[in-house]
């Protein structure tokens, strides 16, 4: 079920890149420690696509500028431009032309329209994005591009800041006209709570689709897995989910197709959601969280975002505690008008709480149960057959140690 | 401005005990590390009282017995009996009833109602509450209680649980018919988020007044004190202030006396809420935030909120770094619909943000200002006129520690 740890060469060793696509990674020296800070992704003869963005009223420019560009082309993308180290967020008209300028500059290069490029960065807030270094990698990085496997993961390991390791997931399917792959990559690992979009997600795929098609495929995924996820409660400024199609595989986004489609990119879009909460900031225990009998699955995600962002809940994970109490208290402060006599409490199996008093329960073996890298909590609410699943994790004193010294 | 660290001594130097209370506090053993665990105070001739609640819809034992009680003696009380070790919350119709038997024990001894009791509990959530331990130790503690500053002292300090000192703060002043006094009592260190009501705080005061005069009164000291702080953004199941008046310095509450009592009141109230601030789990920074040009003061406490309760910003100042875009991104997601490019940030004096971008300043003295016990932070929303004050904290290796393993 839930998929911790998952390596990279596990991963790649069943990775399915779609037809119709470039990748390549440069160095543009954004980043302090040298390591790869530029990824590329090209469809040479043009793709479909569809985007989500956050919902933070403090927008980075490239999400400004990629909306723009995506509505602009109607829904046509021939590159992908992502830099890290740096968010370009709260950077003012001075990081709106910069964007603009790297997205006019790799377009000549292309033959292709500025408004076919879409940007992404991700790194700290507040610091003017080096534009001169980027345009200056700008012809290596895209002279190096190439369909191969190991340029793909090139891509997926340029994209990270604080991730400790790449984040990507593939699936493939039979139709009558093919093989339809699809092949994903992510990054995030702190200021993760997406709300109506998610971290840095791309997606590929060689299916033939409309950006309309796309839309209606991509939310539906994306909802269920990418916005169900939380690791500190913190809605980032640049987070966007792109997926685009170059239509190789011949095969068309219709009827049976657009079914298996749609299961596939769900099953892709649940697996990195499991990767970017198992590689959370300072993370040891990945939490699934079941909330059950709401009255409907928007009720039960607003209960589960309460107890994913309750620092004391998340404190006692680190410590395996079984202290359902805290649980059962965030319940409480979700918004939601719960009643406390209708609601159990379940780790794994063992009931720790029915009708909202303690159920006498094996504290050793609870204890135990909460010691495993990943746990599953449920939480009935007594009040309707709806519910939700929400992947979130503990708040560990790494986590503060990674993040009380980020810019300085 | 601020008050970090006051010793109890210092306090304790210069408090005003009001005539009309007797207090005491005993050894029930409900605290596995064996300190006192029993607060009591009474008011030999009775008092009028006025109390504000947990808005957690899971609200403990005490919680639900205390409103009733007040609800049928039309806001009198006759003594005030306090746990700490043991929440009482979550423990169900069996929470209840313990909690009831307590007040009438403690009401036959006095020869009073059992309505006119007050109870509160603080501690684990969940865990039934011994109620035997509790009626074995009322007889000694009730035969304790007396006026003097020392067994007002010695409840503070047995209403604690994770707190590391006592909370305390008083005032005084003359009217026409004589001097009133207010004495004020906190607990709180943890699942500190008060809304609507705060942790458990207790105001004494020799004025005579009615219960409809001090709910007047009560309201707006304690919601523009301790219904602005934070610790860690969890609001707990036992939130509890209550005020109560003995009337035994002869000064009604009306005209002049009136107004001079309010802002007393809301002195005491600042005084204990920057106590319970400072005194956070783990905590090394006290944070004032003063959000101004906001559309309301709603407004301006929801901006307070958001930013008091990301966890990126709170270690941030964990390590006094200066990321003054984590917080623009914090104000992004308060909900408010802001407009980033009217934003300024100030640390202290220097302006860091200004119209949503990076404003030049002096990293070195900034992260100096930062490293200070406290220290100020303001932001500006460019929305209208309104603004708030709001207390709050960092978030610490140590807060996780303190909480990985409270219950086991």
């Amino acid at each position: 079920m839930i998929t911790p740890n998952p390596t990279s060469s596990d991963a790649a060793s069943e990775l399915h890149i779609p037809r119709g696509f470039l990748f390549a990674a440069g160095l543009a020296g954004i980043k302090a420690s040298g390591k790869p800070d530029l990824a590329y992704a090209e469809a040479p003869d043009g793709a479909t696509a569809a985007a989500m963005f956050t919902t933070n009223r403090v927008a980075a420019a490239p999400v400004e500028i990629g909306r723009a560009h995506l509505r602009s082309s109607k829904g046509r993308v021939r590159a992908v431009l992502v830099n890290s180290g740096n968010a370009n967020c709260a950077t003012g008209p001075r990081g709106l032309s910069a964007c603009e300028q790297i997205c006019v500059r790799a377009a000549n290069m292309l033959g292709a329209s500025a408004r076919e490029i879409f940007p992404s960065s991700t790194g700290v807030i507040g610091v003017p994005l080096p534009a001169d270094k980027i345009l200056a990698a700008l012809p290596g990085l895209i002279a190096a591009k190439c369909a191969t496997l190991e340029a793909a993961m090139s891509f997926t390991r340029a994209i990270m800041t604080t991730d400790t390791r790449p984040k990507l997931a593939s699936a493939a399917f039979h139709t009558g006209s093919g093989t339809v792959k699809i092949f994903g990559v992510a990054k995030g690992s702190g200021m993760i709570h997406p709300r109506m979009a998610t971290m840095l997600v791309y997606l590929f795929t060689d299916a033939a689709a409309s950006p309309a098609e796309l839309r209606r495929a991509l939310k539906p995924a994306a909802d269920d897995t990418l916005n169900c996820i939380s690791v500190d409660g913190d809605t980032s400024t640049n987070d966007t989910v792109l997926l685009m199609a170059s239509g190789a595989s011949g095969s068309r986004l219709s009827g049976a197709t657009a079914k298996k489609f749609q299961r596939h990119l769900y099953e892709v879009c649940d697996s990195l959601a499991q990767q970017i909460v198992s590689d959370g900031e300072g993370v040891q225990h990945v939490v699934c969280l079941r909330i059950e009998q709401a009255r409907s699955r928007d009720e039960a995600v607003r209960v589960a975002r309460a107890i994913a962002n309750s620092p004391l809940v998340k404190t006692a994970w680190a410590g395996s505690d079984p202290n359902w109490g805290r649980i059962l208290s965030s319940v409480g402060n979700s918004g939601v008008p719960v009643n406390p006599g209708t609601i159990n409490i379940f780790f794994g199996d063992q009931c720790v709480c029915r009708k909202g008093v303690a159920n006498p329960f094996d504290a050793h073996a609870a204890h135990a149960y909460l010691s495993q890298p990943a746990f599953e909590l449920r939480v009935q609410l007594g009040r309707g057959k709806a519910s939700a699943k929400f992947l979130t994790c503990d708040l560990t004193a790494e986590y503060v140690s990674i993040n009380a010294d980020y810019t300085t």
